[in-house]
């Protein structure tokens, strides 16, 4: 088993996702199907799914034209003629809902060492989580989500093959210098992505009007990189799946009822439990905990890729945002050492000069301990889909257990 | 004298620089004549002068056709024919030589409490210090010179006008939360930078070419944000000027020969010692400590604002470059704040969570303690004028003494 791990988490951390392309997720994710719509986390029936899956798989569903109304939405997946598969099936993934239907943009990323593909849907502009990771629909997120389809993805699309793709790896090595922690907070990042394309666009066959006009929309998102980061963890973890015995954990993701975890030994088998709840905060008084919806997003592979709640001390102004101090940072990666094969080497931390960041959660660790990944992540209510604050949640023992039976 | 240091200290802190404009020197800086040259520094003989600084002059002389030799720029210079300058006695003033001439380009900024101006000649792109900073002249950099005056100037303006200018010293508050200290790391802060001006663009009457060109250029600067920083620095500090019985440094700069200070009190009068030699690390094994240029330049009024050497804990990566650790900056924000007035409330830095930035150098406490104030800055070989390194130099406790005079 040690040496399994050691295998898979040598590919891991020498794992080089690139950003490369951009395009209609039923023309980029192998084997799509126009009636196939994606979400997050493991699989749960339609029946039971909460409110941003729900309305989330609906609301695809109109977008493709599948269904001219909700109760023919529900009818159409409740008898299977809409098919229902979790994104990180299809090596997708993203934040929230993860909701990826054939019309929409989708994000492609190579992990160059093993040539591993993964995909997410880009953030929605303007609408933020919008239908992909919210689950929120209507006629503008509709008009934005096929613009996005249509002229957005061929743009970036050509200034990535410019940019021979961006090695997002080092990107957020960079980032992680700059008290970004690649999950909740991407300021400084989103900017050396932007700056990133500037020089390459030159070179594209855009005109001047359509490389403003993409810089503009890069520009207004914010956490744009924070999908291409989902992408790039699944391309990450992807690459170090399938070594016999390994422990190391390949995904985790929550569907706002079960929370599951795949190890590499085991494939693409889910191993799940109970979705846990958030801690954290709240935007507005006027919303509490209580409406919160427990975790669900695919965005915790970015803590399986080693980011984020692993390297919560790259970020002291999101642990001021919780009233945490930098020293409940450290204490938190160090905790989070614990139940970690090693550490990322290229993943470094200006408050931890004398190491780097811990990274290849290990099943048995963490069923031993009884210390849990500590994932970081946006609130969403469970009542509307929308964002209501910021916080944490610890992925569910249960499922760490359950994968090393 | 504390009632005095309080007023001015009131301003320092609350001052906010604006980046309100580029145009041609001679245009811009009130009362400037084609045959003056502006140097860094308290003044100093054109016989005295070091490298960059001799150099300097004559090549801007060159560059103005001024003079059409060397040694006709050399007897224009020593007959008075053409004019030498401190830049700050101008409110102007840039790192290294601090070379500025009618038509080179130089940003304008405003501090809005006090309508103080101030300016700085912007960093000549592909060639870095270029003439204005390093001294070094050649065909090449005077073509970049011109370009810059004639084409990049009207760019920017036009952009700074639409934005409605840029408020500097909130961007630099970003910045400081990003890894940047803003004297000689200011990586993540020029990216924000440049994104700040991509929405302001479009409303901007550029053409679409040239909002591009603007913005690849921006792109192409490394640091360019630091000479924006200078002039807010002496625009911030001018504010602060002139409190009759203030002993708040006010200016700080260096000639290469010595190094000169003001004070709030005495309003354009420096006070000056030997230039301070210089500690830290040459980038090639070939260069040595030893061609060091003493301490030349005004970037040091960055220090005087409150930030780079008042701020070293902001920026890890620096530390480390020089072998330090996050706990060795924040000794040096410590032992800084034992000279200054108080703290710049709006300079927050991650690894001082409690606290925020010391600000406010009172030439009484520097003299009484014998603590310098640590400037951080770029190494200038005395020989070639180009950087060779990076590192500190204390400001020289002589100046201070001899400013409570």
């Amino acid at each position: 088993m040690q040496e399994a791990n050691q295998i898979a988490f040598d590919r891991l951390i020498s794992a080089r996702p690139v950003l490369d392309g951009c395009g209609k997720a039923g023309e980029r994710i192998p084997g799509f199907r126009r009636n196939l719509i994606l979400h997050s986390g493991p699989p749960v029936e339609f029946a039971a799914m909460r409110g941003p899956h729900r309305n989330g798989v609906i609301g695809a569903a109109l977008f493709e034209g599948l269904a001219d109304s909700e109760s023919e939405a529900v009818g159409m997946i409740e008898s299977g003629e809409i098919e229902l598969g979790c994104a990180n099936d299809w090596n997708s993934g993203g934040p929230g809902a993860g909701i990826t239907s054939w019309s929409m943009a989708v994000l492609t990323v190579t992990e160059r060492n093993s040539g591993t593909r993964a995909f997410a849907a880009p953030i929605e502009g303007p609408f933020g989580g919008g239908l992909g990771g919210w689950g929120v629909y209507n006629e503008k997120l509709g008009e934005n989500l096929r613009w996005m389809g249509e002229t957005f993805a061929p743009l970036l699309d050509q200034a990535l093959k410019a940019a021979g793709g961006i090695n997002i790896a080092e990107l957020f090595a960079s980032g992680l210098l700059m008290g970004d922690e690649e999950h909740t907070r991407q300021v400084a990042t989103d900017r050396l992505f932007l700056s990133s394309l500037i020089d390459p666009l030159m070179n594209s066959p855009l005109s001047d009007a359509e490389q403003l006009l993409l810089l503009r929309y890069l520009n207004s998102c914010r956490r744009f990189v924070h999908h291409v980061g989902c992408a790039s963890a699944v391309a990450s973890l992807k690459s170090a799946a399938n070594v016999p015995g390994s422990t190391l954990i390949t995904a985790m993701g929550g569907n706002g009822v079960e929370f599951g975890v795949k190890v590499s030994g085991r494939g693409e088998r889910w191993h799940t439990a109970p979705a846990p709840t958030f801690r954290g905060r709240c935007f507005r008084p006027s919303d509490s905990l209580d409406d919160a919806a427990p975790w669900l997003g695919d965005s915790s592979n970015v803590e399986a890729w080693g980011l984020g709640g692993m390297a919560a001390a790259a970020a002291p102004a999101l642990l001021a945002e919780r009233a945490e101090t930098p020293a409940d940072g450290i204490a938190q990666c160090t905790e989070m050492a614990k139940i970690c094969f090693g550490r990322n080497p290229l993943f470094r931390i200006p408050l931890l000069p004398e190491t780097c960041t811990p990274a290849g959660i290990l099943a048995e660790r963490v069923a031993e301990l009884g210390i849990v990944p500590k994932l970081h992540g946006g609130i969403l209510s469970r009542v509307t889909g929308g964002q209501i604050g910021v916080g944490y949640a610890g992925a569910p023992l249960e499922c760490f257990r359950k994968a090393l039976l």
